[in-house]
């Protein structure tokens, strides 16, 4: 009688710390963000949210820590903050509720974890992280997985802490137009702070001191969405994958495109069987997405730490840090 | 006002019809299955129900229709059959309920749908792909999918129908001993009929006589399954996936391992970006499977008609039927 699945981690070297190599990069959604429609304050609140998740997870780094707590750290940090589609912040399906997806991946074990469609969990990023440490399996969903997350004792959020204003306007602007809305889109009202938004999901890469490489990526999904619909954010190899052998990825964009592309592991495959840049295998990517008519963007992270980060979109909220501190931030096509 | 995710197909050149190069793959789940330990009966019951999915897709293929038909065809015949873990037969989760996922691919427009943690669909392969043409959605989950199953006008069953004996035995077994079994492991005491049964997961590959590749596949999952496990069956690139540029797969296994190593799209990845032939496209992924602990089998059909079933468990129920209409079944390493 044989047991249920258990993630095995394959043996690994030693590996001698190396302090300077680390880097991490963030995005915090991508979608039609124009510099003459995203008003100064807004952007300068979005710069601010990036560089905090972009410093939390370099003090993990600094410190020696992994990958994978710096890719925590950096997520935990968007999902907190009210800004982006994930955790605090994230759109109201159909129903009103938040249901929240996110998943998180090893380069090293190539263990990975993933929920889907939780409501109460206040940073779904540690439930990923819970499923992938403290179970044999890779993707928990629905109730089930909260029962997981509590039981794991993780913080569990009234639905009320999920509320933010913007989203709630979002949902009934959606409601009255039928419309089940792409993350945190414009609604005509509230145009001038919102057109810019889109594809709210965020995501992290990370590669550690000893070059081991995580992925992360956690999301709100889509305002007004019914029956239980899952985007690519949860769904290892298509919004997240990471494997030391190639590279780290999360997305971010038109989950369904990314989810029938295969977005994230396509990427790693084209490093690792064809030794394409990864620059060009983002671009490529996004171009198999495009051909199928949708959008959106990616980051990308080698062992090596030359990293991209791409987007079909008119911008994409992101960011990167490395060994000397210094947080990037960009958001438009000029940065 | 961007409203959400179309699957938009590409534009595909009108193809002649050539009804000599039809072709279905089947599997239904690979595991221990040991010709000594596996009755004469049992045994002949399944390369029945083999025979008979076989010819239900080989009549769709043959009357012209598409591969997607074909795939639908096939796995319907085995979801109603009690001898599979998927549909009828399904396992039981520890709360006594069948918990079923499928999900389903068209190799010529690349779209997809999935459905997981379905309870009452009849035929979860048939809500899948109502997902894939009804829905601007690849996955919808548990309660919402049902919905939208029932929706759809698509047979909704009463839990009742999902029931067979032996799965409800392996379930007060896995209970009593406190594990999570794998599909439809053996229990002590009917280790005889029983033992030669692991990931009883079902899965199809067709070509149609206009060149399109199709894949789907549908399972039960784990017997005392807790959390709201999900495993590859679902999931597009893992335990699925179609394009008419490569390969279709199915997989059947470990699903967690599936999942990970992105097992469907890694297979059709090979054959795409470096010409490698299907059957060592096909070994190299459970190689990567292997390489982190899991087992399992995969069917791959390229739109040339080439295939390959290829497993690294004891056996592998599988399947295949052309254009002369003569199904071929194997259940063992020598057939």
């Amino acid at each position: 009688m044989i047991t249920a699945t258990r993630q095995v981690p394959h043996a690994t070297p030693t590996k001698s710390a190396d302090h300077t190599r680390i880097r991490l990069l963030i995005h915090g959604g991508a979608g039609a963000i124009l510099r003459e429609k995203l008003a100064l304050d807004r952007e300068q609140a979005h710069r601010r949210a990036l560089t905090d998740s972009l410093h939390a997870g370099h003090t993990v780094l600094a410190a020696g820590g992994s990958s994978i707590d710096a890719v925590i750290a950096a997520i935990v940090t968007m999902e907190d903050s009210p800004l982006f589609n994930a955790g605090k912040g994230s759109v109201f399906n159909h129903e009103g509720r938040n249901e929240m997806d996110a998943s998180i991946m090893d380069g090293d074990s190539r263990m990975a974890g993933a929920v889907a469609g939780v409501t109460t969990v206040r940073n779904p990023i540690r439930a990923a992280h819970a499923v992938m440490t403290q179970s044999k399996h890779v993707l928990l969903i629905g109730a089930g997985a909260e029962r997981f997350a509590t039981e794991q004792g993780l913080e569990i959020s009234d639905p009320g802490y999920f509320y933010t204003q913007h989203r709630w306007k979002q949902l009934q602007q959606a409601i009255a137009s039928e419309q089940i809305m792409l993350d945190h889109d414009a609604d005509a009202e509230s145009a001038a702070s919102d057109n810019h938004e889109k594809h709210g999901t965020v995501g992290a890469v990370a590669l550690d001191c000893f070059g081991n490489l995580a992925a992360g990526t956690s999301t709100g999904g889509l305002t007004n969405k019914r029956y239980g619909r899952i985007g690519d954010s949860p769904i290892i190899g298509a919004g997240t994958y990471a494997d030391n052998r190639s590279v780290a990825v999360s997305a971010t964009g038109v989950g369904e495109m990314f989810i029938r592309t295969a977005a994230a592991f396509h990427t790693a495959a084209q490093v690792r069987l064809l030794g394409t840049p990864i620059d060009q295998a983002a671009a490529h990517t996004l171009t198999e997405i495009a051909a199928i008519g949708g959008e959106g963007g990616l980051i990308v992270l080698d062992p090596q730490g030359r990293y991209a980060m791409r987007f079909s979109t008119g911008g994409m909220y992101r960011g990167t840090i490395g060994y000397d501190g210094i947080a990037w931030t960009g958001i438009f096509t000029d940065n």
